[in-house]
Formats: C-alpha cells, sequence, structure tokens
C-alpha cells in the first residue's frame, strides 16, 4: 500500500537531506559523491521510498530505482529523477529538487492507477566536483563509460572512481561489463525537474522553463606566451605583453557570443591567470580558459572560429607565441518535442506562467536522451544563483514543479 | 697616495660585491638593504675606497660618501654614485654598475688635479623590496622625509626604516632632523651611471645611453564589481562579466599609451586578478593594477584621462561597478640638459656610438635632481633584463661607460 506525501511533508524532506552533510549548515551542503554523507543520503531516501511502497533496487554503480506498478507492467516505463550530490559548499535545491519532486509525483498514485510504471532515479556522481568529470552515473545507464578516460581521473585521494566504487560496496566489474546500461526500451519516456540555475525565468517572470535543449561546452585552454619586461623602461613598440594579447581575443570572443545570443549561444572566460603577475612588469605569460556553449553547433562553431581568427592577429599584432588546447568537446542535446508540448498543455490549461528554453549547464537528462525520448522542467532559482550556499528556490515554485511533474507523468503513463 | 684601479680589478669588484648576498650564486644576488651582508658590503667598498687614497664619510642613514679633493676644495665638488642593495634574487649590476665605475673614475685621478672635488656617493635603500618604497637613502639626502607615511611601511619583520636605522649603527633622530640633508651647493653638478633595465640601446646598436629624463609613474588600483553567475545558465544580455568590462579598459589604455608612445609614455597592466576565477563562472569580480610612466606629464595624464572614459563606458556597457584608486602620483623629472651635452661632446669625439633617451625606471638621480644639475649615463643590459638572476652588462661596455663617466667627471670638475 502506498502513502500520499503531503506538500508539507515533501518540504519537510529537503531539511532532512540538507542534513547529510560534511559542511556547517551556515556555509551551504557539502555532500560529495560517494561520501560517507552521500552513502547515509541515498541510505535514508531508499528508506523512505519504501515506506511510500515504492520497489527499490539500486545497481552496481549505486544508482537507485525505485518503481511504482502500472496496470500493464511489462510496457517501458516513464522515468524522472536527478542527483543529490553536491559541490562542496553548494547548495540544497540542484538536484535534490528533482529527486524530491519525483518521489512526491509517484507517491500521489497508487500501484496499478497508470498504464505504465514510473520510476524514480537517483543518478550518482552528477557533479564533477570529485573526479573531474560530470554525470557518472547516467553516464553508466547511457552505457558511455569511458574506462581508460576515467582511469586518469583521479578524485583528491588519488582514487579513480572504479577503485571508490570498489571500497564503496558497489562493483567496478559489474560497471566495467556494461551490467548497468539500462535496455533502449526501458524508459518510454523521461522526464527530470531541475532548478533552472540562472535567472531568465525570473527576469520574464515566469514559474516553469519548458527545455527545449541542453547546451554542451566546446572549451580551450589558450596560452600567451610574451616576454617580461620592465614596465618602466620598455617602449610600446618593444613590447610582447601576453595581457594585452588576451584582452583582444577576450573582447572578441565575447563580441561573437553577443553575436550569436539570437541562437542561445554564450562565450565566458572565466579563467585567467597572469604570469609573473607584478605591477611593473609587463605580463610574459597569460593563461586563460574559453568556455562557449550553446544548442546550436554551427553557432557555436561560428564563435570559435572567430575566436581562431581573433588569437591569429593577437599574436601577430603582439609578437606572442598563442597555443589553443581544445579540452572539451561535446554535442548539444535536442530534447523531445513531444514532451514538451505534453507539459505546455498542462501549463495551458492550469493557467501557469510557463517559456520554453534553453538550458546552458549539463544535466542526467543528456545521458537519457541518448536512449530515451526526454523532457526537462525547469523551475526559478532566486537570483540565478547555484553551486554556493545562497542557492535557493521558493518552496511554492517547487511544489507547483512537483505537481506539474506529477500530471506529466501521469499523461506519458498513459500513452 | 691615491692608486690607480685598472680594468681587471674593476671586473673582479663584480665578483667580490657578489659575495655579499643570502641567496645562492646561482639564483641572483639578494642584498636587501640594511641586512647584515649589505653592511658587510658597504664596510668592504669604504676599506676598499680607503684604500684607494678617498676621504670616506657615513652619513647618519648610512649613505657612505668617498671623495677626491681637488685644488680648490671649497667650490661645490661634482658627484657621481648609485647602490648596491638588491631586490631578493637579483643581479649583481643594477646600482652596483655606478657605484664600482665612480670608485673606478676617481681613482684615475691625483688629490688636487682637478680644480673641484669629486665624490662618489653609495645610497642606502634604493630598491623598495625591504620597506616598500624607494630611493629611501637619496630622499634623505634631498631633504625629502617623509616620517609619517614612512613609519606606515614596514618590513617583513615588521620594523620600520627608523627602528632598523636605530638598530643598526645609524641615527633616525639625526634623519628625522634632517641632519643628512645636502646643503644646495654641496654638488656642482651630478652623474649617475647605471644599467638600462631595457632594451633600446640593444635595439639601436648602442653602447651609451644619454639620460635626459626620468619617468614617474602615476597608479590606479582598478576594482571591477560585475556577478559571478553560470557561465552556461546565463544569456549574453543578463552578465555582469567584470573579465569583459577588464579588457576593454586594457585595451583602451594600450590604445592610449600607444598614441602617447612619441613623447616616451608607456601604459602597462601588469597584475590581474579574477574572482572565483573558475572556468565555468562568470567572472564576478577582477582587480588590475595600471602603471601609466612619462617623462611628459601631459602626455600621463591623457593616458589617465582616456583610461577614466574606457572605465565610464566600461561600466555602462557590462552593467558593472567600476571604483579607481590613484595608489600613486610623482612627477616625472627633466635631467640638465647641459651635462647631458658635456657628455654627447665626449661621445663624439670618442666615436662612442650613443643615444639620447628617457629613463622608465627609477632612480637616485631624481632626487640629487630636485637640488643639483644632474644627468645619467645608460650602459646597455642584455636582452633588456634586470632585478632577476639573468641581469647582465657585458663587461666591455661596463669599462666604455665607465672611462666616459670619468672624463664627463673631468669636464665638470674643471668647470
Amino acid at each position: 500500500m502506498s502513502a500520499k506525501l503531503t506538500l508539507s511533508q515533501l518540504n519537510a524532506l529537503f531539511d532532512h537531506l540538507s542534513t547529510f552533510s560534511t559542511s556547517n549548515h551556515e556555509k551551504g551542503t557539502t555532500r560529495l559523491a560517494y561520501s560517507q554523507v552521500d552513502e547515509q543520503a541515498h541510505e535514508y531516501l531508499i528508506t523512505k521510498m519504501k515506506t511510500l511502497g515504492l520497489t527499490v533496487r539500486q545497481d552496481a554503480a549505486g544508482n537507485v530505482f525505485a518503481r511504482l506498478a502500472g496496470f500493464e507492467p511489462q510496457l517501458p516505463a516513464v522515468g524522472t529523477g536527478s542527483h543529490i550530490d553536491t559541490v562542496p559548499l553548494g547548495g540544497n535545491y540542484d538536484g535534490v529538487a528533482g529527486v524530491l519532486s519525483g518521489i512526491y509525483a509517484l507517491s500521489q498514485f497508487e500501484p496499478g492507477q497508470l498504464k505504465r510504471s514510473l520510476e524514480v532515479v537517483i543518478f550518482r556522481a552528477e557533479e564533477s566536483s570529485r573526479f573531474g568529470f560530470s554525470c557518472i552515473g547516467s553516464k553508466i545507464l547511457a552505457g558511455q563509460v569511458d574506462a581508460e578516460s576515467w582511469r586518469k581521473n583521479k578524485d583528491s585521494s588519488n582514487e579513480d572512481i572504479f577503485q571508490v566504487l570498489d571500497r564503496t560496496r558497489y562493483s567496478s566489474e559489474a560497471v566495467l561489463n556494461q551490467q548497468c546500461e539500462l535496455a533502449n526500451d526501458y524508459f518510454a519516456a523521461f522526464v527530470e525537474l531541475h532548478i533552472e540555475q540562472g535567472k531568465c525565468l525570473e527576469a520574464a517572470n515566469k514559474q516553469i522553463g519548458i527545455v527545449t535543449g541542453i547546451a554542451a561546452p566546446i572549451r580551450f585552454c589558450v596560452t600567451v606566451k610574451g616576454h617580461a619586461d620592465h614596465s618602466g623602461a620598455t617602449p610600446m613598440n618593444q613590447r610582447q605583453d601576453a595581457l594585452v594579447a588576451s584582452v583582444a581575443i577576450i573582447a572578441d570572443i565575447h563580441l561573437a557570443a553577443c553575436k550569436e545570443s539570437c541562437y542561445g549561444t554564450v562565450g565566458t572566460v572565466g579563467k585567467l591567470d597572469v604570469v609573473p603577475n607584478s605591477m611593473n612588469v609587463i605580463p610574459g605569460e597569460v593563461t586563460f580558459f574559453v568556455d562557449i556553449r550553446g544548442v546550436e553547433l554551427d553557432s557555436m562553431l561560428r564563435v570559435e572560429q572567430s575566436m581562431q581568427a581573433a588569437i591569429q592577429k593577437a599574436s601577430f599584432d603582439t609578437g606572442t607565441d598563442i597555443s589553443v588546447r581544445n579540452i572539451s568537446r561535446e554535442n548539444p542535446v535536442k530534447l523531445d518535442l513531444n514532451i514538451a508540448k505534453t507539459i505546455e498543455q498542462i501549463c495551458l490549461e492550469k493557467e501557469i506562467a510557463y517559456m520554453t528554453m534553453l538550458s546552458g549547464a549539463g544535466h542526467d537528462t543528456m545521458k537519457m536522451a541518448s536512449k530515451f525520448p526526454s523532457s526537462m522542467i525547469f523551475i526559478p532559482s532566486v537570483l540565478g544563483i547555484s553551486h554556493h550556499v545562497d542557492e535557493f528556490s521558493q518552496f511554492e515554485d517547487i511544489a507547483l514543479g512537483a505537481e506539474l511533474l506529477k500530471q506529466t507523468l501521469a499523461v506519458l503513463a498513459s500513452e
């Protein structure tokens, strides 16, 4: 027999989950993937979901599946879910909102009430904080295990994901044998609710975002080598100023991304280091990282081309030697428009202020979308803040999202 | 009776002086002002100069004066000199070249041979490495003691210059009472030989630079406050990117300085720090330092005005809050053109490849010039490197400079 979760119980779950953290509450939530508190948080939710009448299993990577059987349980199920690991000193909503809304949604139905089964997935290690790469659990489910590359990514204790799996209580062997990969007909549809992590909804005064695509990053590390000379004794025409070269390139990336912004493309230089970084020495070397994201690959490539041209020109203009290393090149993901229409229809019926939008950040749904028709529901992030102690979403927005998720799952499970 | 120093003895003095250092020889010379090795180096030179027949005195700040009497010793003397303190892990030529060339020059004459007396000065604490401000000895001689401000500048042991003077074996009381200030007719002329610390001579294939002005810096600390948002989830039109604002300002400073380069003005941003400096976070705050130098104040002020206009525009364009703090504003110094002509005449007669030029770096001569007609002779720095273990000047260039200094002093002492 299942028990319905009330909205106030849903709210209390957020508070309780925040106690599984290694950082002081005032500094935000720290629940690193596969850490002791992360294990305990998953155990807590497994127990909770069992008491709600869901059938729970855990795979060899620790991914959690909680199922509510439909009346045609042999049909592909309808999935939802997200993650509960956090960045260090992160918030209590990123990922958590999707998992708890999913549990809430499933708890609103009786077993056998809907045609298809519903299933909440708690994906492991979505954040890249521990191993330097993200969406580990969902990549395993999508059959995207890259053993060679993953073994090179060690955590701060110099362990790779496989060593950590075995030491925790999971099985790297099963993961490497692709035993965790989901069959292509495992889900008929997948919908993840997530906080926006931006301020588009807030700016547009909308409560719901229906996500039609997830941007992927193309990233570069640019190293500019000039010459560190005395700032007073070196005339302007004798300089090889690595920062002057860099600012020209960064200005161009910004302009190129602004030109492509109608496609949702963005370009950012977030990290830049100057050597020797002394007030009276001309910068001899500058290293900076470029993050180009979008859902339209052609648009992203135009920004990249513009950057390459700017690099050539800056190198020529300043006499510096500039090298560019591509550090990632992922494909943007377009989400399922039919599911988006289903969600939109519910919003229209319920008079919910919604908008369709793109996700600039990556999510487990990118991996689910490689196998199943998938969609995402965004709820507002106050001031667009995430990965920070100030990350916050209004409970009325969470509650509305959870309700919308419930109704979306119900429609999808009836198809 | 005086003894003539030979060129090979002069060369050996460089080697011997480099042994007064707290750093391993391979890492360069470390002789911090008023440190034990700095005291020992001064003692060594005092003894050396006495054996050369010079009359040596030391003032209450430790400045050393070594005099060769002229046949009209009541006339104002002709001075030369520089400093022997170094930056940490510095070279063996910055300052030292001027002191040793001065000693060499004086040793070439007999007492009473020239009309005016000659005097070598070894100024103390020219480098700002210990107390954060420079030319301490020469400022004391010029009557430019700023007790209040100097007391705020502590060394790494939390002592100010006055405490260090008293603890060493000098007298802060005498310094504060201006007892060290030189009378306005102490010198008839002052000439300092120094390494260029730039690569203008090398680029022009000249052995001697005759310095007609010493640039002074106007320095600013610029703080740009934007908003640290997610690089993927924040569209271009919702950003307050502190780095995008900064690169526009830095590009403008560079352009403005290039426009003013015909006046010898330079503009540099050598230090820049990004917060939080993470690849996937839009820079929320950037702090950078601006160093504008020149000998034409109007030209420097045009660069400053351009920077201020660029800051206003960047703040408007990016929605960032930008504050500017002026951290120093010194006046450039024009050196004496008659002495320069004297040096030029000798160069023409001796067929020495020379050029007139500006000094971008500061020197003790700036302070001497506030009281006496002053000039400087530059010799080439290989690759323009200084304040570094690789600082080097060819001995043939040093020897030529010392010879030119000797002849210049002889002409000036005969006037």
